[in-house]
């Protein structure tokens, strides 16, 4: 290939200058994947108006999966889906979102298309639009390939009120799909690992599920999507909020095979292992065949109550063991999974 | 220092990990510097509600700025600022911003620390909160100390209707203040260059001068800030999107001694220059004076006239030549000035 053409096809310093190269990058690249009129005006800000009334649900995260392609996904998809998927978990309707993207100089121009391309995909499977963006390139080895920051707002649905305050004891806890999939198939994506599950990252767009769950039982108290820490970091964390101790039972929380193999492989807990397409429910003990019914319907298989809350312990995730008794679920201390999402 | 001790002073990656060590981070950096209702809930989103009719600004950037302490500021400020400051472009009283931190494994913790507190200082000093934030720690060398995205979002002020599209030939181009100091402060700051300027910085969030100027003249037909390609790539942007060429009268631009000398010895244009504390705005001609005036009175002591817009060349940028021509400002074409931003 001559050198020539080479040059063209990865990315350079000059993307992310403000100048030429940065003008094209954002005109043959960036704009025919998400055009629409806000983005298309490429001010300093996009303008939009909102109902009157409207409560507003603001979100970020920065994602710097390593692999940047793995099973099931790639980091464009996850940075949309997953800011989407905060947004659905404060009970609203994902509207529009912002993207910030660290390239590292030397990045094949192809890879960045690909990304973008998922990200473009996530965002119409999502129904929302991105209307705001920023690129900065640097030098090789000051960043590992990309980098996408999301943010997003979106309407919070009338009469929608969540939060760990409103539980109570008695409530019941729910999963909407087999947990660990995503760290699992991440994991198992790098080469260091040398793990082979055929596994695929569960990563998709949740607000769908959400809306059916919400419209079938308005009474939900809280929800989360167990990302980082998984399914035991964020019940620990409603748990500490609420005040309240979590039980589950934990041969009914759903999980793939080949997950529980290679957690038993690696030491790890699924538990621990992050998601990123399934989220966790607490709902009144008395609507939770409706809610699970719901989450069924809509497309959530595998949805199933997981256990309940109760005055003991306050602050903990506990699980029954095989004899009958309690054991309470310890927080993750230190670096297990760095870089999954 | 015994090892024990050393440990504990540096990002870990376990401050990343979703696990104890991130809460502690959360809770005994992050919370206190920033704290606000919206953000001690500590959701998957912050939720807040917004006057009937509100038009909404939202906007990003990520900062990559290098070094991350400067002259004059740092990482942290420059990214409040920054996000504050597109908010303000859009005609926005910048409200609530998220705050996405990727840092590498092994910063000092006192750097982090120092760069918190900047944000948190720039914060108050713009009137912003800052109400959803994220903390990815990656492994050494696969990020360069600490990357941070800011996304923002403001309300627009009511009657206020900005754009490229409303400008008119004969319309006056202004600049709050002189050009340049950022990032020759910056590029002098990193010893690849060996300048000695004592030169600082010029970041700052602007909100107070937007909104002085918008009072004394609602017809301002639009601003931006001349951040990456410096006030030449605003200008060009914005001929580019009026149809219309805009004549600079060089002499007229503020600029520091320094930062002229500097360029000098470098072989760049001020004009080309990144600057994050001065914008430009295009107003009608008969408006001019007042909005000088109005800007000065806002503490921008070197607000000028510099220019006008015309029907010749649209979509470029001409400045006056000694000799009485004129010559066209050409774009940057390559990498110039890397992470100054």
């Amino acid at each position: 290939m001559p050198e020539e053409q080479k040059e063209t096809e990865v990315v350079r310093l000059a993307h992310g200058s403000g100048g030429e190269a940065m003008g094209r990058l954002i005109r043959e690249l960036i704009l025919p994947r998400f055009d629409n009129p806000l983005l298309h005006a490429l001010g300093d800000s996009a303008v939009f108006e909102l109902p009157p009334g409207a409560r507003l649900a603001f979100t970020t995260d920065s994602y710097v999966v390593d692999p940047v392609f793995f099973p099931g996904g790639d980091i464009g998809y996850l940075a949309v889906c997953g800011t989407v998927n905060d947004l659905a978990m404060a009970g609203a309707r994902p509207l529009y979102l912002s993207a910030g993207l660290i390239v590292e100089e030397g990045l094949p121009m192809t890879d960045l298309e690909r990304v973008l391309d998922s990200m473009a995909r996530a965002a119409g499977l999502a129904g929302v639009q991105i209307v705001a963006g920023d690129t900065k390139v640097v030098a090789r080895g000051a960043a590992d390939k990309i980098f996408i920051n999301t943010a997003g707002v979106g309407l919070v649905r009338e009469g929608v009120s969540l939060g760990p305050e409103r539980c109570r004891a008695g409530d019941a806890v729910l999963v909407s799909g087999p947990v660990g999939s995503h760290g699992i198939a991440v994991m198992a994506a790098r080469q260091d690992f040398g793990l082979e599950t055929g596994l695929t990252s569960d990563v998709a767009p949740l607000a769908g599920q959400v809306q059916a769950l919400l419209e079938a039982c308005p009474g939900v108290r809280v929800m989360r999507d167990p990302t980082r820490g998984g399914l035991a970091g964020v019940l620990t964390e409603i748990a500490a909020a609420a005040g309240l101790g979590v039980e589950l039972r934990e041969a009914a929380v759903p999980g793939k095979e080949a997950v529980r193999g290679a957690c038993e492989i690696l030491g790890f807990d699924p538990l621990f292992i992050a998601n990123e397409g399934v989220f966790a429910a607490v709902v009144p003990a008395a609507d939770s065949e409706i809610a699970v019914g719901a989450l069924k319907q809509a497309g959530a298989a595998e949805a199933a109550w997981i256990g309940r809350l109760s005055g003991e312990d306050p602050g903990t995730v506990s699980v029954e063991t095989v004899v009958g008794g309690r054991r309470i679920v310890v927080p993750l201390g230190d670096e297990l999974l760095p870089r999954i999402c």
